[in-house]
């Protein structure tokens, strides 16, 4: 699943696409104590990176994403295309599997 | 599953998701003696706590949902996405999976 | 699969789930006599207790249920989602899934 | 499977389905001889007893059945739910199962 | 799978059926001799003996069938559902499983 | 899966069927030894021999074909329906599944 | 999965299938010192060399495709149906399966 890709913001996602980025559990403890790494879980919340145009709809319209750039999400804990770029893992996604936007 | 999401009340379900939390059995028992916690059974009553939007239908149409906010809901036994905020566990289901509402 | 719902009127199935009990053998012999509980075999004919709204057509109408409150009928022997309120048990079939009505 | 529907035709079979009774085979050779239970085997050939009035189509009309009340059919040699009536043993398939028509 | 029926031209295929019986690899080699049965295999190769209205398309009308009564045909190697009248074997094939027609 | 037919050209296929035949590989080296026959790959490049007139559409239409008799095509190494004619073997595929044309 | 074909330019992509050649990783090391073959794995970034016309919607349009010739894209890292040319692998896969589009 690696790639040549020199920067993320190079990837435009297609159809239904959406890009994001897990946020990662703090690998400190709240008294500023760092934790080995085992001890950082991955978490089911995301940061939106980038969207495709939507998928086409029957007739030919396009369906409006309802996730855009920069969104905090909810995203599955299974499933979805995972991406690396250098060191860093991204996962595309499609929109409907997306489940709800963080808004705080 | 877990997430940084501050308060329950930042998640904004996206499409036909319905966010909801199972009400948990009474963990003393009628005469006020509390049970250890392996007595406390989950039940599939649960309270809605966000609706999305509703589905897209394929003329572009938003699809009613069947439950709103506050209401008392059956849910099936297993299915749902869980997420955790905290200490709690909620879970989002699709408008289409709840099975009844409680009007009492 | 228990819930905190004090009465089985307080259920109002979604979309085209149909709420139904169904009938329990006779616990006794022709002749009056009580069978032990392992004999009560369970019958695959229920009493309808309250039918949902209807599912939603592609065209945003409700489509009308095949049953009513009040039928007796014949569900199929497996499927259906259990719901348990006090001692008693009941289950949500969608309208779809029942087999006939039984008019006698 | 039991029930305690007193004549089958009590029964109403809903949407597209069709109430039929298997053809047991002759439990008797042709000199006339009875054979023992276990050489009888089942036909997949059944006569219709009662059918649905059809499924719904999308735009809200019924479907017509391709079976009548009387018809002697080919039904397929799995599938189908069985309904038992007293002690004899009859099954609901959909209308499109039913393979086809007898003439004779 | 056996039947009463007394012959295979009472059998009237319901909606896109197609009634054929398979032909039979010749059971004696070119000089004559008679094969033993075990070496007479099956082959893909059928007779159409009658064919169903055709199914129903979603607006009512009814989808026109691809071969007719008489017609050599290819049928899949499995699939169909097989009916036996008297000692002969007959198969039901839906119209879109026909593969070909043979014109000699 | 043997069949009694004379010639391939008296195939017929229905709807979106394409005959086609595999491209055997070069069964001697370039310097024109001839190879053990186990050493001989099947490719999954094949010639059309013939064509159905096109699935139908819901409205009733023949859907267009995308490759005709004469093609070389790609064909994808698994699936279609073998047919043997004489000692020489030939597959049924749906027009859908041809993966491309070669145009040399 | 081999061909006869000469050049991978006579392929041309029925419908709506994609032909793609992933992007090796580099052979050698930044410092230019040439990796052994097994170290060289394979990346889920390829490049577009040719588009079929588009898959057929219901009502008898071509569907546009969401990429081009020349594009660098995201392939999943499972599917697609792989074709050989000569001594070079390239693989076929449906527009919709292809992830984003590499803008670099």
């Amino acid at each position: 699943m690696a790639t040549t890709v020199r920067s993320i913001k190079s990837l435009v996602p297609l159809l239904d696409r959406v890009l994001v980025q897990r946020v990662k559990a703090e690998a400190k403890t709240a008294s500023g104590i760092f934790l080995p790494e085992s001890s950082v879980k991955e978490l089911n919340e995301a940061k939106v990176l980038a969207v495709g145009p939507g998928a086409m709809s029957k007739d030919g319209q396009r369906v409006p994403m309802s996730v855009t750039s920069g969104d905090r999400v909810l995203v599955p804990q299974f499933g979805g295309s995972p991406v690396k770029v250098g060191e860093e893992e991204y996962q595309l996604f499609r929109d409907s599997d997306i489940l709800a936007k963080i808004n705080e």
